[in-house]
């Protein structure tokens, strides 16, 4: 019988369509190749002169442009958003419009042509988690700048242009409708049980245990109840937190080692999926509040989304959450 | 410079990249075969036997489940819902959960194997939206049902799995969060206003024209303000209902009139890209109301949806809608 289950923090509503349930092989999917295809790429050492200035680079005293990187973070040469100029809003009868303003970045997370970030040492993922809080913490002081999104397209059906690992950032002048409705709902449950419903999660699923994929003292990495996707899997941090680039030093440096494990689990799993990943937090001129908690959703893509999800925003997944964590628990890393 | 622009109906941002702009022949897409791939089709007269019985069909004289019809509906033979059960409600802590209580249903729409909709006779179009029509009138009837989603996948990109020209149905026993936003942005301009937004919109883009592709005297077709994707294209009644299914039959005749040759337009510009369709109409088991405004959305599918996009529901089109409007308007069908 298939069943309909409740998100818990938007009320959004999916089926887990058990007559359809699928395991990892049945997924008709494209895998992410494993050798690199030997075409020029504007991201590895040696041709910083094919991107934008860089933003933000680590480096070993070497300037600024030249090798000697060991991370930069540059503007999409490709932008969808501009930083230079003004919001310009304005109506046109019912209509409303602005420029384009915002920023649009690029995390190039290694000198080295490398193409997925799970294969990266952890010292060098957590150098990117510390480029995602450091270009955070900078846009921040722009005051147009209400959201930023952090993610990563991983192969090309996910939207991912170029195989050398990286990621992105866009800076919105807006706070995303999907984001406010997380922000809301989480605020909604705060005001009616002075909990955090994340933190109130984290309890109810570790205790239950069925949909938990891995945990360490300071994360639990799980198949939500109400997942959306096969094998969709949020990674939570246990200390409450509304903004991601409030993030600790010992909680980055767990982090790079969950987000490895996590991701190398998927891999192995659904052998080199693509995939997105994306970082929740809070509305970035907001101040730190006891309602929102960052975490990460991870969603490979296995199935097409159709008319149906589109249209409605109502998710049919064909493998229940319950079997997504345990193949990826039971997953081992060699 | 790329320009932000909100939905006046659900407040909802997107950005139309300039930077990026694209024509038709710029998007790297499915064609969906012009031609029969001769695998055995269960849609095909002749073959009634392998689909479920059916729950409505207009034939001739013929009996149930026989040859001699000119339309037929059947259950999904993989329904992700089931009609036969209790909604058995039930909370697991945070969580809640339903029997997936429901309705999936196929309208076979010609016994012929065409593959296109838009290859079919007015007249037998005309058939399918009369079949929408009876159908949704029929499920209304079962009250736990509160919303029927009415939608067609073209090409396996959008999702289809069978070539055989057919449109699907879902009823939910809930109303989806998407539908519920749309249904409230339009409510909370009717209070303030008290006009529709939709009644509006028709008014204003009649006058601009930019985004209008075609027009009848019963309705008008364009690419919205706010378009989410390239070549995202309306289908609006003049009449202002809040439900499809109290169109009556000059809007019916007219409407396959307009959709043939909306869907014409999109094949011959696009060259036959996968799409797909969606009737959005208020929900089941409310009264008709004066802010709901029923209409069709057709939604090709030329971009990969990325990360980003799932991330936020903020999307970016490439091409701004006049683009789109200018080429489908002025796409001759000899």
């Amino acid at each position: 019988m298939p069943e309909l289950r409740k998100d818990p923090i938007t009320d959004r509503w999916v089926i887990i369509a058990t007559e359809r349930a699928r395991r990892p092989a049945d997924f008709a999917r494209e895998h992410v190749p494993a050798a690199p295809s030997g075409r020029f790429c504007p991201f590895c050492s040696g041709n910083e002169s094919k991107t934008p200035d860089e933003v933000l680079a680590y480096r070993n005293g070497s300037g600024a442009n030249q090798p000697g990187w060991s991370l930069r973070v540059v503007p999409n040469k490709f932008p969808v958003l501009q930083i230079e100029g003004d919001l310009g809003r304005e109506g046109e009868g019912l209509f409303d419009r602005m420029q384009g303003i915002g920023a649009h970045e690029v995390v190039i997370e290694t000198p080295d042509h490398v193409l997925n970030i799970s294969e990266l040492h952890e010292k060098t993922i957590e150098q990117v988690l510390w480029a995602f809080r450091d270009r955070v913490r900078d846009l921040k002081n722009d005051r147009r700048l209400r959201y930023v999104l952090l993610f990563k397209n991983q192969g090309q059906a996910a939207g991912a242009t170029l195989e050398h690992t990286h990621s992105q950032l866009i800076a919105l002048p807006v706070v995303p409708k999907r984001v406010q409705e997380e922000v809301d709902g989480a605020k909604a449950y705060y005001e009616f049980k002075e909990r955090c419903v994340f933190c109130d999660l984290i309890r109810q699923e570790e205790k239950a245990g069925t949909r938990v994929i891995t945990e360490t003292d300071k994360f639990i990495v799980l198949s939500p109840y109400a997942a959306r996707f096969p094998f969709e899997t949020w990674i939570l941090p246990r200390t409450h937190r509304s903004h991601y680039e409030d993030i600790d030093a010992q909680q980055l440096e767990n982090l790079a080692w969950v987000l490895k494990t996590t991701l190398r689990k998927i891999d192995k799993v659904l052998e080199r999926p693509a995939y997105n990943f994306l970082i929740h937090t809070a509305p970035l001129q907001e101040p730190a509040n006891q309602w929102f908690h960052w975490h990460i959703e991870i969603i490979p893509h296995l199935t097409r989304v159709a008319g149906f999800e589109w249209g409605t925003g109502f998710y049919i997944n064909p493998t229940p959450p319950e079997e997504s964590a345990k193949f990826l628990r039971e997953a081992g890393l060699g």
